[in-house]
C-alpha cells in the first residue's frame, strides 16, 4: 500500500489501476479495488476521474499512447522517408509484439478495454495514421514517393500492415516465419510508394 | 428428416451437418444429430466419417472450398495479370463480406471451426497463396509485374489484404469507409508489383 502522504496525482491512480486490472482482470476490477491500492478513499478517486467508464478509458490511452509516443520520435526525425518509414512499422510491430509476449496477461486485458473503448482507441489509430502521413508527406516533398493523397497513402499503409499490429493477430506474430512474412509486405508497400 | 431410401453420401452428411451446426451452435452439435437428421443411425455416419472431428473437419473444409473454387476460375482466367488480380481480390473480400452479412450465426460457427482445424485452413491458405503466385508469374512473365519470387510476392499480396479476408476483422467490413480503403489497399499493392 502506498503512504497516503504522497500526492494523489492522476498518473498514480493510473499506475495502481493498471496494476489492478492485471491483478483481478479487467471484468473483476472495481474503483475501491484501485483505492485501496493507493491507501485513499473511493471518493478521492473520483474526484480525478469521475466515472469507472472514464477511468478506464483514461488508463486504455494511457497504454495505447506509449506506443506512440515512442514512434513519434521516428515519424520526427531528420532522415530520408524510407528509413523513416521502415523503421517506423518495424518499431510498431515490435513494440506490440513485445507487448503481447512480455505480459500477456495484460495484453489480453487491454485487448478487452479497446474493445470496450469509445474513443481512446479511435484517437490512437487517428495519431497513428496522422505520423505515416508525415513521413510519407516529406517522402513526396523530396520526390521518394509518390503519393496523390498522403492522408489516403498513409491509411493504406497501416491496413496493409494490419497484421504486423492488430492484437487479433497476435497469435501469428511468435511464428518463425513472421519476421519474413514482414519484411516482404513492407518491401512491397514501399515500391508502391515510390516515384 | 430425409427419406432413407436416398443413397448416404458424404456430400448429404456434410450438408446435414452444416444445418446442425447452424440450428445447435458448435459447441453442442452431435453426430447423434446429424444422424437424426439424415434419418439414419450415427453408425451409418460414422462409415464415411470416422470421427467426430474428421466430420467437423471436412465440413469446415467444404465451406473453405466453396471461395477459392469461385475464385480459381479468375485465377485462370484468359486476361491481362492485373485485372486478374483486382478481380480476384475484390471477390475474395465480397465472398468473405457475404459469407459474414448474409448468415452471420453461420459465419460465427465456422469462426470457431476454423480457428480449431487442424489441416483444412492451412491447405485453404496455400491454395488460396498458390492461385495468386499463378497471377503474379503470368504478370512476371509478360512484363506487367516484377516479382524476384512470385510464390513469397504472392504471400505479401495475401498478408497485406488481410484485413479483408480474415474473419477477426468481419466487423469492420460493414463501415462505410471499407469499399474506399479497400481500393487504397490495391492500389497500392498493385503499384508495388509493377515492373
Amino acid at each position: 500500500m502506498a503512504p497516503t502522504s504522497e500526492t494523489l496525482t492522476a498518473e498514480r491512480i493510473l499506475e495502481a489501476t493498471e496494476e489492478v486490472l492485471r491483478r483481478h482482470g479487467p471484468a473483476k476490477a472495481t474503483v475501491v479495488d484501485v483505492a485501496r491500492a493507493l491507501g485513499v478513499s473511493h471518493g478521492s478517486v473520483y474526484r480525478h476521474f469521475r466515472t469507472k467508464a472514464a477511468l478506464r478509458e483514461a488508463v486504455t490511452k494511457r497504454w495505447l499512447d506509449r506506443t506512440s509516443e515512442a514512434l513519434s520520435g521516428i515519424a520526427a526525425a531528420d532522415r530520408d522517408a524510407e528509413s523513416r518509414l521502415r523503421d517506423w512499422l518495424a518499431a510498431l510491430f515490435d513494440a506490440k509484439r513485445r507487448k503481447a509476449g512480455d505480459d500477456p496477461e495484460l495484453f489480453a486485458t487491454y485487448s478487452v478495454l479497446t474493445a470496450e473503448s469509445g474513443t481512446a482507441v479511435g484517437e490512437h489509430l487517428a495519431d497513428l495514421t496522422a505520423q505515416l502521413t508525415r513521413i510519407i508527406e516529406a517522402g513526396t516533398a523530396d520526390g521518394t514517393f509518390a503519393a496523390a493523397d498522403p492522408a489516403t497513402a498513409a491509411g493504406a499503409v497501416f491496413q496493409a500492415t494490419v497484421r504486423f499490429h492488430d492484437p487479433c493477430h497476435a497469435r501469428e506474430w511468435e511464428r518463425p516465419a513472421a519476421e519474413a512474412e514482414f519484411a516482404a509486405v513492407v518491401d512491397l508497400i514501399v515500391r508502391g510508394l515510390r516515384a
